[in-house]
């Protein structure tokens, strides 16, 4: 694991050891903003608020007693890939390992609400974990004073397919991973699934929390004019795990390229590799079966070129909504998003 | 006038000159984003789109051959009297002068969307000049490339109070002020009565522009969280006018305290002075009638202190809502709503 900062912590996985459909837990990135906060079950509460008929708290014991669910779910930090835009940019320097998937266990949201009861007004759930502290600005303007960290969802989306999960890859949730409950958000960037969730507010407004509106937003069109929108869905994107970067690989030889692709609300259609720069395509084989959420691996039997010098591979998907990649980083989305089709510069030998 | 940049035009009045109810229409502020847009009225229409049921656009003489309203209202900036932080801000430098009261003549934008028919799920009403440009960053992230000044106001407040103005003080609009066609938006920071408007887009959202989530909004608290909110609603408050800053008056003597006061979506009910920093509080004499969103002239007569020395004047006004001033700035307003009581430095001869 690369350590990118112990405080908050900040540790990206090695994609090149990606081996298998489930990220293992002590491989799979972490992005803190906050300070970890550490919650004794017996005092921690999730407590349930803003547009419902009732203010609830409910315990870790209660959780766990009603009903149960696992989904596999695909997070991507919203920033990872950062060390591909050229010219470079601030914030933490990703490279290719701030993604990972994993199994996650817990309570639908829609049970958790049901309980306290919703108001017809209600459009949007603002999921806030116990983390805390002053934001770095970046260039931003920040709040004043300690903020949580909080992100929300709009009402539909998280009644359909927002899980509070207690569990991961089968285990207790881990504090690094937002134990004791962490809101997963399926399809979506993972600055949404919040960690060490205890609050949820209901509100009938679109939040305008600091991680909402000012970092992890982006500008778009929207009437033709230039409009702060939040990060939401996973853009469509592949990503090389084998070959790794500036890796050396023998010429006229049979090599293996393997790695994953995955999107946002909606399936891996189609995976192809270029080996000249974009200019040809070539298809590889999905492994496995589609799961929603998850990642798909891939693989492309490739015959190296018969001679030494240096050679850029790229991956592209294809989502089932005809989303693809492009070949260079969209400017509008500055910092984040980073789903154009990345170079992996290897060297035949 | 204290002319503060001229490309684009930032002007700001002299206050100290205040002598009436309605400010000269030469004597008006000016703040412009952009440089100033010529526009020739054989070309210019208004285009009403967006969550409508027809687009429509409207011509100049359309406009004029409409039913014509007129009505008062005071215009200020949102960063009027910035020079009073400390620490000092970025900013434009404003000392008293960024606030003008004028009679504007036009057309209630509810008869103009009435004509267009407003769509069932319409929720804000975004007004767009016919200026352009790129903004200035100001530690601000900004949206690549140019961008037209551009605000919304929800769709309630629209139809009840918004004006769209081609008349100023009895002539037509001018250039620097807007022409041909100015959106007047009462009891609001002057920043949502955009100029040279020429495109109306209603929306089912929440308007995301730069001049609304970025520039020109602030961090308030809501349910606990820190959120990000546009500016809108005038702060209460009374500006000295006579004397002006750094005054010398003579000691023992019976001196004229003369200014105005102003609020958002309310009236003036009292103006106070203070010549102790604010321990002890005099009732001033307000002036003429109560116009709706229109300034209030006061005066009080001061008998000066019977030795020199340094005297610092502070005036504080109360609203019909029980909004009254405080005597420091509140920090989550930062660089705008500058409402607290100014302190007016004069010298006792």
């Amino acid at each position: 694991m690369i350590i990118r900062s112990s405080r908050p912590e900040v540790i990206e996985s090695p994609f090149e050891e990606l081996d298998g459909n489930i990220t293992p837990t002590e491989r799979f990135y972490v992005r803190d903003h906050f300070p970890q906060p550490s919650l004794s079950l017996d005092q921690w509460c999730l407590r349930v608020e803003g547009k419902v008929r009732k203010t609830i708290e409910i315990s870790y014991e209660d959780l766990l007693a009603m009903p149960s669910k696992t989904i596999c779910a695909t997070l991507e930090c919203a920033g990872n890939g950062r060390t591909f835009l050229v010219p470079p940019v601030s914030g933490v320097q990703w490279q290719l390992g701030a993604v990972g998937n994993a199994e996650w266990t817990g309570v639908p949201f829609s049970a958790v609400l049901d309980r306290a009861g919703m108001s017809a007004d209600a459009r949007e759930v603002i999921f806030e974990g116990a983390d805390r502290g002053e934001p770095e600005a970046n260039g931003k303007p920040v709040p004043r004073g300690p903020i949580h960290f909080a992100r929300s969802v709009p009402v539909e989306k998280a009644m359909r397919d927002v899980l509070l999960a207690y569990r991961m890859n089968g285990e207790p949730l881990n504090l690094a991973h937002g134990f004791p409950l962490r809101v997963i958000v399926p399809g979506w960037y993972a600055m949404a699934s919040v960690k060490w969730l205890n609050r949820i507010v209901v509100s009938d407004k679109e939040f305008g929390g600091y991680f909402q509106t000012t970092d992890y937003a982006f500008w778009t069109r929207e009437f033709g004019d230039s409009v702060r929108v939040p990060i939401t869905r996973m853009q469509t994107k592949a990503q090389i795990a084998k070959p790794q970067p500036n890796e050396r690989i023998p010429n006229n030889a049979h090599y293996e390229i393997f790695g994953a692709a995955w999107c946002g609300e909606a399936e891996i259609r189609k995976v192809e590799i270029s080996t000249n720069g974009g200019t040809l395509w070539n298809q590889c084989t999905l492994l496995g079966e589609s799961i929603p959420n998850s990642w798909r691996l891939w693989k492309f039997a490739w015959h190296t070129p018969t001679s030494p010098g240096p050679v850029t591979l790229m991956a592209r998907a294809t989502d089932s909504l005809g989303n693809s990649q492009a070949l260079e980083h969209h400017h509008d989305c500055a910092e984040y998003m980073i789903s154009f089709c990345l170079p992996i510069k290897v060297e035949i030998e």
